[in-house]
């Protein structure tokens, strides 16, 4: 497989996590080329934690993991769509999805 | 509204762009203050290109633009999803989606 060219921008790649049957947007989490390569071998998300600057298995320690079902790239090589079969909550909160603070809705 | 809590980590914060009806994720782009409150001002998405440093109105010149229905931040305010409604294919290629590389399927 050809991954290099997703890091070519730079060493982290915004990989957006949706989960398969609600087809809801769970989290955004960054990979680098040795997380990218654990997703595709074992099958279960990996990341890089920019904060603790280590590889993370999403779930490793909640047992919330996410059974990747399948990794696309976008148009120009620089964000990844990571579809999920989710565990548990995907937000370290205990909410489901991460992105549960509404800024704006607008009207019809 | 407060702002600025989703700035502090960067000028730029990513905002994953996903379709109201199919539930599809389309894009994903990055937005700094001024477009993100041109968003939220006129109900179309602003985005700001980091290869030309300047803002752009998805859609303003090809015509496919997204009206948006509403705008959410994530647990940690370094990730924006915004719900649209999308006019024609949201990728400048052509396809609805920018996520049409299959990197990897997964077997059952």
């Amino acid at each position: 497989m050809q991954l290099e060219k997703y890091f070519v921008k730079g060493e982290l790649i915004p990989a957006i996590v949706q989960e398969k049957g609600t087809k809801e947007v769970l989290m955004l989490a960054y990979m680098n080329r040795e997380s990218l390569q654990k997703t595709l071998e074992t099958g279960y998300t990996w990341f890089y934690s920019r904060s603790r600057q280590e590889l993370w298995n999403k779930g490793a320690t909640s047992g919330h993991l996410q059974k990747v079902v399948s990794i696309s790239g976008d148009c120009d090589d620089d964000t990844l769509l990571v579809i999920v079969e989710q565990t548990g909550p995907a937000c370290h909160t205990g909410s489901h999805s991460c992105f549960f603070k509404k800024i704006k809705d607008f009207a019809e």
